[in-house]
């Protein structure tokens, strides 16, 4: 029997309603697959903040520390929001796990599903069969983390700044994670730079095109970051795999998720060196529907799958709750968020759509 | 008779071709108005770069210092494309011009016309009666000018660095820019940041918010950038005025202005403390069109008109030419790129439908 440990952070909004469906299928996956997962719960974000006093409580770092990934919910909601920009749940939480287990690598798949197409805000002869493209964001480096930062002068002088920075090394580790990605892909790279104006991307765009050398069967091209915002807009097809520096990788990457139109399916994996790594939906906390029984837990559960896959090698079984997934939604299941009105579609709740899926797995 | 001196910069691609069209629509100004436009060609981008060596020649430089605005094309093209990023038509020309003339205000709308609707990516229900947005982009610091910058260090440790820089006057002077904008638009001011993590976007906050107090009639909003990139996608609708620090502005105003469908009618006006101000089309310089005779001119007539209302102060002939524009386009002229074959569309050339637009005003 495999053994492992998983720190379960369901943190704030629906975060915990969610949580506990993608737990449900974990069960379903040890009756199924010779495996036990140790889960290990563990305070975050505002829930942390009201219980400890702060979004990321050593106990829950330390937790994670003792585990082999981090399965997490979301963060936030209208009762920390008065708290100083940097003190918020999701950036006092996120940006030290980030860093503590240094998670250099997110990979932020943005799908549209076929059975719901209708979700995008994009018109049907763009996304005619969906599309499916994966962003891979520094997230470690570049200009959320490099010193100096800070606040300086006095009066109209006064000065906030930031620096953004990229080493050969750090574009050279992420620049590998994408470059195998796109191999087991469609064979396609897109860097996302701001080559003509900044000198971190003067780097980063030369070591993308180093690294390139090794992946000849990987077709690589550059684009800048203002025009890639537009070509998601305009054909969000001609993307494969996207990598981005961390601010670039943010934006592009919650663009290309909302362009789905199904941010509440959509999962996202944040990787170390070795095989640990931590797991989150795409979406944010939805403090709105939080408590209500009807968020769609499909993004925690396709969370749990790339935990299985990238941290337990356990393809076969992320491969079942993918699968599951699709059949649930060809089955017609959906929740609110996804519910269209269309003939065969069944409007369902959290709970019964995690039923689903585990019944299909 | 009024006198205002122009210098004119149709640069490469389709430039030429569109600015001789604005150029006819000036021509019909003066014959309706008691104005004369004394126009001074000079050379930019890839043409300057074969002319005379490099992308902004001082003459160049001499005739914009000599003139009350600056009307621009566009710039780039293959043929320039091998160039480092940095000696590229657009960078190199653009920004020196902009740090020149201390062109601080970058003013971006993106609307649907409503006789364009189905340009956009977007579904019909999302932008229903079209939209009409207004980017206020900080055009000459941020991260695109601050120092230091560069690149140090050997081997994997070899690293790029850019700083990112606001001062509160900085912020102040285009914040005034963006209020006042608001005020005469729907009064309502979103203002993009990503003050959870930049210590920029602190300050950056912070004055926004003050100025705010100033213009209590306008109802100032707060977003995150990568928020900001989604919720442009899912309801471009909320917005009316967007304000940006230069680099967050160039994604954003991109992004917004393909959301419209209709890049080759949106124009922008660059401008300084004074009535000077540089004009020029959204879109590019289109090479894969150029010499075709094809390129749609509103852009660049719509250029014109702005520069008429914010450094000319001529509103009336402004209105003018915009409702000639509008006029034009509800008869169902049509260049190819916002032809859609409906009915009462004729599709037409680039001088035909800048005759069309002559002949209304
Ligand atoms: C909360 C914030 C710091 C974070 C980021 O920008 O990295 C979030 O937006 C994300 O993308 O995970
Ligand atoms: C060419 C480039 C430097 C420029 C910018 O990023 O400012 C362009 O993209 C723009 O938006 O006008």
């Amino acid at each position: 029997t495999k053994h492992f440990k998983v720190a379960v952070l369901p943190g704030d909004g629906i975060g915990p309603e969610v949580m506990a469906e993608a737990l449900k299928v974990l069960d379903a996956v040890e009756r199924r697959y010779d495996v036990r997962f140790e889960r290990t719960p563990a305070n975050v974000g505002g829930a942390a903040i009201d219980l400890e006093g702060k979004a990321l409580p050593e106990t829950t770092v330390a937790i994670c520390q003792a585990a082999d990934a981090i399965l997490f919910g979301s963060v936030g909601g209208p009762k920390w929001e008065s708290l100083p920009p940097n003190e918020q749940p999701e950036r006092a939480a996120l940006l030290p796990l980030r860093k503590t287990f240094d998670l250099f690598c997110n990979l932020r798949p943005a799908i549209i599903f076929p059975a719901l197409t209708g979700a995008s805000s994009l018109k049907q002869e763009i996304i005619e069969g969906g599309f499916d493209l994966l962003v891979v964001r520094e997230l470690t480096g570049g200009i959320y983390f490099a010193e100096p930062k800070g606040i300086e002068g006095e009066g109209p002088a006064r000065t906030g700044f930031d620096t953004m920075k990229y080493s050969e090394a750090e574009v050279e580790r992420i620049s590998h994670v994408a470059f195998a990605a796109a191999r087991k892909r469609n064979k396609k790279l897109c860097s996302i730079d701001k080559a003509n104006v900044l000198s971190t991307s003067v780097v980063w765009r030369e070591v993308v095109e180093r690294i390139g050398k090794e992946y000849p069967d990987v077709e690589l091209s550059h684009m800048y970051v203002d025009n890639a915002a537009m070509q998601l807009v305009r054909w969000p097809k001609q993307f494969d795999v996207m990598l981005c520096g961390n601010m670039f990788g943010d934006i592009i990457s919650d663009e290309a998720a909302m362009l789905t139109g199904s941010l509440g399916m959509l999962p996202s994996a944040s990787l170390s060196e070795g095989t640990f790594g931590m797991y989150e939906p795409s979406g944010g906390s939805a403090p709105d529907i939080a408590g209500k029984g009807i968020a769609n837990p499909i993004a925690q559960i396709l969370s749990a799958s790339m935990m299985l896959r990238y941290s337990f090698a356990m393809i076969d079984a992320a491969d079942a709750i993918d699968a599951a997934v699709e059949k649930v939604l060809n089955d017609g299941y959906r929740t609110a968020d996804i519910y269209q009105g269309h003939p065969g579609e069944k409007k369902v709740d959290t709970v019964t759509i995690g039923d689903a899926i585990v019944a299909a797995i």
